[in-house]
């Protein structure tokens, strides 16, 4: 047994206390950090969020405290069952979208319904005839159908023109029939799909006559609603262990042969006459891209908290953690927090710039969403599709008449949001890894709160669209621009007018660069915005100058593309966070402190781009030699410092609850050092503490004695 | 039950066949890999490879097939059957300790003996009198005494000096007291301590009549030898799960007032003597640092390795993978090859080349271990200890007469060693997680091989000095370096030599930096290495401007240290292969394909790192702009072009066997899809899908049908 004695539950951790250090820190800064949550989520959310957090955190089946001990087995049956639990309190507390949004937050991990009430609704209710509403979308918003979205196949993932599955017109019959013709066809990834669902949308090649109309998208039932067990003809299970997201059964899918009758192929934009045995083509071919675009613009504004996340968690411990004297202190003196350390600064306060640059893209793009929104329903006959609507930042104000509707709009929106989907995915990404390795070894155990959520996490950077490959696309819709531009056509979004006025000053004949722009990048605020864009409107134009004049091939420039698309989501991100800072002062919607702290961090956050994209910079005259090594010299270190105080403040402001967190290095009260020892030893929540080995080399015998507790089974 | 009908095992991958592939893979290349292997690693150790898998895979024990599905109690059981089964075929086989790593590394995982094997024997010989090697040794290398390593605390990891254990001589009774005075003095982190050593080494403050001598090592036991429960008055268990590592216990513990006799302190360096109660210092204080310099160069040696194996995976997957056509093929082109695109080799072939880049620099460090430790033996009186001996590959070359014993060698090989600890352990770490995205979403799949392994891996860029904070040794070597030379003193190694010729051309008094040197480095790979000593030069000599001349405070110099330790660095990865090229070439080791291609991964790792660290390099006119242009507009897109044909044999070069690997995206006959849809379906080896699910949400039922078979026990 490792419940403690006595004697070891009477030690403390050596002064300073951890709390103390807490309290400290959180004196030496007056920034406010309750007004800085309420400026970053307005009251309503954060009212929410503490009603939300109230109910789950009564009601046992969210228990966590077996999270990071449970293998995936037992992981994924409290999966289901908080899943269940939660759709209950759903139905009981009358929740909507929000609330359950917020109440996934909260429990921090996937669950097995994930992707019914995501992607498998959503499609459901966009695609569907009225008819198939009543018969499908009803059942399915009862959960009675539990549904998955079934796209990716073993051999084929972000070319969906590339899927095996076929789904073939009988004409006489009426009927499809959906067949998987080889093992690569078999559909894998799916989520919710390897033990949960009993229905999916399977997105299959449509064949009529023989000919292929490309991928369509079919309900068929998996599982029967009763026993649960497959339907003849299809062969489905899950697809096995992964790096995180074992709480979700992601699934594989092959059909025999299965015949699905003519309305359960989702037609309100395609579909098959079933008279004519002809097909119907839909309006507009893009609209089918729209519910990618859509989860896109999710993905950044996620990004944003959970940088916030990771930061929230180094910070603090950062800050309780001592080691070492300062070099130049006199002999004797304390050890340091670590986050005095400018290396660890460097590390941490970069991550917690971009947590607000994210934050306020994000931000940018759901208001510029709302706004297009409500002209799309104006203008449009296709009304309350999530995905038309123009996200793309680089548009902005409500100026509905310069707006062109259909296809441009999406063009525009997609290509915006691939790019800065690879840029925040990335970042958060990495950034969470930057996170743990501050936190030195303790940011290795499980109870540190980072490992999972970065294991989590991880998918983001490759799913809706592999984060390298996508910027392919913000490359096609730059080049697009710069043919405008050289064209001469007016210039109709902040993308085009950064590249007008690069080009306008340069000699496309000769391919001689404009001189030097003269951007005040250290005094001026926007000039730092501008020298962003210019940076991005020059490799936009070399990659035009490669591409049309010079015809490179378009492989031998996925490189560049996938840099200019880093610069010119760069870009954007400034760009939103300086508009962002400015009605906010404008608006007095912060004091002082705070605006200058948020000040300082995008400062922070533009300068450490420009030290780490120097290169770019000085290629592009966007930034001089003495400007960059500035940035390296002193633009950077001075940020630091002077947000150095306000660190765990900033933390703070976030508002991440110590049960959403659980972490015990991120603790609000600074309790570190106990609650990892709480967790490994005293809590009694550590099998392998129950176990008593033989461990000599020549004994046969493992386990002496075991004296594990009989775990109870995960229950509602 | 989800073993496949019939109809399932009957379906093959669309063509092309994975098999084929890769045939066409290798039929494209001269290169031969089994000569390539020979080079690597010598004919001795691949046989030896071959002749110890050959044992383990035979023994029932070691079968892999539920690694990926296993919980972490029935992983760590079995990680305990497996160490001893390994102890017990080591004493069959007569292994010696270059068979028993050769084993560690083919099992691909941690093991419960690991700090026996490693640390506790290593210190037990090293640092034991005549008579505690009668007593502790004899019955740990008989596995009688398994033993732990416990150095690192709760409240205190890298500062070694900042430990709170107290080991308090008792005059009296001429014994010692260990004691844990608070909650942060509870050792942590202690490999193999949590459940299977029973004795352990611990690093306490020894004090005596009131004053701290220092931390020191006692052996102490932990645990009864019959029963195995811990001993009176300690309190000891494990962590609790982590990242990774999950087969191994990491142990806490903690002391409560437990006496140990006088012979329990580990005294041939330091002792208390029994008759006069006082301190006997040991010969050299720098002795003790050797054990972890030993452990760093091991580490670097490893990265090359780690790396390769990342890459064989990823390469091959990569190789089998199709999807998209080109953008400049005819309409209805096939689908390309995922490693045709640029921006995948962009990403793989730099790991590739660090692999070889990072395995010539560990050689280099071991054949200069190897020279010094000979030459430590002849010269002083201290033999046999690991730790002794120059790993520094600045210095080169059998001329022990220039080479300075004691304090100078160790600091000397302490500071290179850190560096290389840094740079190979972060380019390591991040290089795996750069092969896991490059396979997209079978990436994340825990049977990519990927995800296990990298998690397992990132420990070493925290432990054996955090490779952040440990580059500040690299830079106060440097520091020493630049002051000796500016003193006038004649350098005596490579690092001092590109200072001295940087220096001699500057002005130091006016700060004012030196011509242009003109290396030519894209004509000349000498000229290139030269470039890469000149930036480090640059760097050093302004780090000592800012430090010496400016009095810049030690901690704001953080990030330039950093950085300078990473050039440095990267300095002598570049040089050692250089070198190694040359020797090859000159005793013709290989043929001249293999050479060339040798050549342009050389030439790829530097340009890749000339373009990424560019402002270095511009900034110390190293080289200037059109150079750094070059690198990234023609460097390193032809040599990726070059390197493309022999990918695949590049791979299969490092010699890993499908059962190390364990991975069904990197099987050597390219059967990948067949190996995923195995493991996941047909195999009956996957826990989850012999659960049948109530999956709605108003049922209490959670698991309606369980056909889980019982899972047979670990057992020897």
């Amino acid at each position: 047994m490792s419940l403690a004695p006595d004697w070891v539950k009477q030690l403390k951790p050596a002064e300073p206390q951890g709390s103390d250090i807490l309290a400290l820190e959180r004196g030496r800064s007056s920034l406010q950090a309750d007004k800085m949550a309420l400026y970053l989520f307005g009251e309503e959310k954060l009212r929410r969020r503490r009603d939300v957090e109230n109910i789950l955190k009564n009601d046992p089946v969210f228990d966590k405290k077996n999270n990071y001990f449970d293998g995936r087995v037992d992981k994924f049956k409290t999966a289901l069952a908080r899943a269940k639990r939660m759709r209950q309190l759903a139905v009981k507390y009358n929740w909507d979208d929000m609330d359950v949004e917020i109440a996934r937050k909260l429990i921090s991990e996937p669950d097995p319904y994930g992707l019914h009430s995501s992607m498998f609704l959503i499609t459901l209710r966009d695609q569907t005839t009225e008819e198939q509403k009543r018969l499908f979308l009803d059942k399915a918003e009862a959960y009675i159908y539990i549904g998955a979205y079934a796209q990716t196949e073993l051999g084929h993932g972000s070319n969906v023109r590339g899927l095996e599955t076929r789904a073939t017109w009988n004409p006489d019959r009426k009927t499809f029939t959906m067949h998987s013709p080889t093992l690569t066809a078999s559909k894998w990834w799916i989520g919710s799909l390897g033990r949960t669902a009993n229905h999916a949308v399977v997105m299959a090649q449509l064949y009529i006559g023989g000919k292929n109309y490309g991928p369509h998208a079919f309900m068929v039932q998996i599982r029967d609603l009763e026993t649960h067990e497959p339907l003849p003809g299809r062969h489905v299970g899950d697809i096995g262990p992964k790096f995180g997201y074992n709480n979700m059964d992601n699934g594989f899918l092959l059909f025999d042969n299965v015949e699905i009758p003519h309305v359960n192929m989702l037609a309100r934009f395609a579909r098959v006459d079933k008279e004519t045995n002809q097909y119907v083509k839909p309006p507009s071919s893009a609209l089918t891209y729209g519910t990618m675009t859509w989860v896109r613009a999710n993905i950044v504004l996620d990004a944003g908290a959970t940088l916030a996340r990771g930061t929230t968690i180094s910070l603090r411990y950062c800050a309780v953690r001592r080691q070492f004297q300062d070099k130049d202190a006199k002999e004797g003196a304390d050890e340091s927090p670590v986050l005095d350390y400018t290396m660890v600064q460097y590390r941490l306060f970069s991550c917690l710039a971009s947590a607000f640059a994210m934050h306020f893209s994000g931000q940018a793009m759901m208001s510029l969403y709302a706004q297009k929104q409500e002209w799309v329903n104006k203008n449009s006959n296709i009304k309350g599709k999530p995905d038309v609507g123009k996200l793309s930042s680089t548009e902005r104000g409500p100026a509905p008449e310069e707006v062109n509707a259909g296809a441009d709009i999406l063009a525009d929106l997609h290509a915006t949001s691939c790019g800065l989907k690879a840029l925040a995915s990335i970042t958060a990404g990495e950034g969470l890894e930057v996170c743990r390795r501050a936190c030195g070894g303790h940011g290795y155990s499980s109870f540190s709160g980072l490992g999972t959520y970065y294991a989590d996490y991880l998918p983001t950077l490759t799913w809706e669209g592999d984060s390298y490959m996508i910027t392919q696309q913000v490359a096609r819709y730059l080049l697009k621009m710069v043919r405008q531009v050289v064209k001469g056509e007016k210039p109709n979004n902040d993308a085009t007018e950064i590249i007008a006025a690069y080009l306008a000053k340069a000699d496309l004949k000769t391919g001689k660069a404009p001189p030097p722009p003269d951007f005040d990048i250290i005094g001026n605020d926007a000039d730092l915005v501008k020298a962003y864009g210019w940076r991005a409107a020059q490799m936009a134009v070399e990659a035009w100058r490669r591409r049309d004049v010079e015809h490179v091939a378009w492989n031998a420039l996925l490189i560049d593309f996938w840099r200019l698309s880093t610069a010119f989501s760069q870009y954007i991100v400034v760009k939103n966070y300086h508009e962002a800072l400015q009605s906010t002062a404008q608006d007095r919607k912060l004091d002082s402190t705070s605006i200058e702290v948020l000040r300082d961090l995008f400062r922070l956050y533009a300068f450490y781009n420009i030290e780490n994209f120097g290169l770019e910079f000085l290629a592009s005259s966007a930034a001089t030699p003495k400007q960059v090594s500035y940035t390296r010299r002193k633009g950077v270190p001075e940020a630091m410092a002077r947000i150095r105080p306000h660190a765990v403040k900033l933390a703070d402001s976030w508002a991440f609850s110590d049960w959403q967190l659980d972490s015990s290095l991120g603790r609000a009260d600074g309790n570190v050092y106990e609650d990892m020892f709480y967790r490994a030893s005293t809590s009694g929540n550590n099998p392998l503490n129950y176990l008593t080995l033989d461990p000599r080399a020549d004994s046969k015998v493992l386990v002496k004695v075991d004296r594990t507790p009989k775990r109870a089974q995960a229950k509602l």
